[in-house]
């Protein structure tokens, strides 16, 4: 049986709905009422909101904030299968939030128990990842990986072009299961 | 220019003193006077200590542990060094200690404050790590690196073969600066 493929996940807005944390946070410091369904139709997260964010992306480093973020649909029925057929790590670039590091890894633990500690990454860039397949949010990340990119869909990257998109768990089922 | 090689630094028995941590467990519980210059001599910490410390090897989960070793001496200033002619990552395999992960960071933070958080990995294998070379202390984390490898030398490697070790801070200079 040949070696199976290496292939990292991305947790933020790949299996953690980081994005609706965020727009908790927006929406209650700036009054409104956006939502992710509403953004993804048009380009106000990557032309306007996501500049005012970053004056409250401080709120990120509070206790908490990565420990309570809900899981994407599907997120743990597919990982699992892709677990079985793949060798599967999981990559987040997580030590700008030192707070992030544990809460993180208490997180798969809760609601991913089948990836084992070995499997697990948190580090700043990606760059620096060997392995076969990589599924991230972030051009950033996409860009400077060698081998297959999926582009996991989200309001801050419907302007990303140069890599097969995946808007969700389903679809990523499609690819390579 | 040419771009920077890319050098992966181990933390514990590499930067961190965790030998000498290990040893004041292991000494406390089993009332002995082991000292890392008397098992230097000897085997004794492969036939022997090693495997009892497993008994006890559980007190690593305590609060403080990572947090509170001492820096190997001459690393500072070597690695100091390092970074300016390599593009240095700090990888350490801390994924089985949860604890640890943000002790680790802050533990960079305090000695070694010119690493960057992007260039700090934790992990639980390090198979996955793509660079150029790696400085480390267990055989079983350099036999899957791809590039060159030193091994650096503690009380439980005394037997290790097949790698080019390196004894302290200073031959890791003479070797790569």
């Amino acid at each position: 049986m040949p070696e199976k493929k290496i292939l990292f996940l991305d947790m933020d807005d790949v299996m953690a709905d980081a994005g609706q944390g965020i727009l908790d946070i927006y929406n209650a410091h700036f009054k409104t009422n956006h939502t992710k369904e509403s953004l993804a139709q048009n380009t106000l997260w990557e032309e306007e909101i996501g500049a005012n964010y970053l004056s409250v992306r401080n709120q990120l480093h509070n206790p908490g904030f990565f420990r309570n973020l809900a899981v994407k649909d599907d997120a743990i029925e597919v990982v699992r299968e892709l677990n079985e057929k793949y060798n599967v790590y999981i990559a987040s670039a997580a030590m700008e939030f030192p707070n992030s590091l544990k809460e993180k890894h208490e997180w798969l633990e809760e609601h991913f128990p089948f990836i084992h500690w070995k499997n697990m990454i948190l580090c700043g860039d990606k760059s620096i990842l060997k392995g076969d397949i990589l599924i991230d949010d972030h051009l950033k990340n996409l860009s400077v990986f060698d081998g297959q990119t999926l582009l996991f869909d989200a309001i801050h990257n419907v302007k990303t072009e140069g890599h097969q998109r995946v808007h969700n768990w389903k679809e990523v089922a499609d690819v390579l299961l």
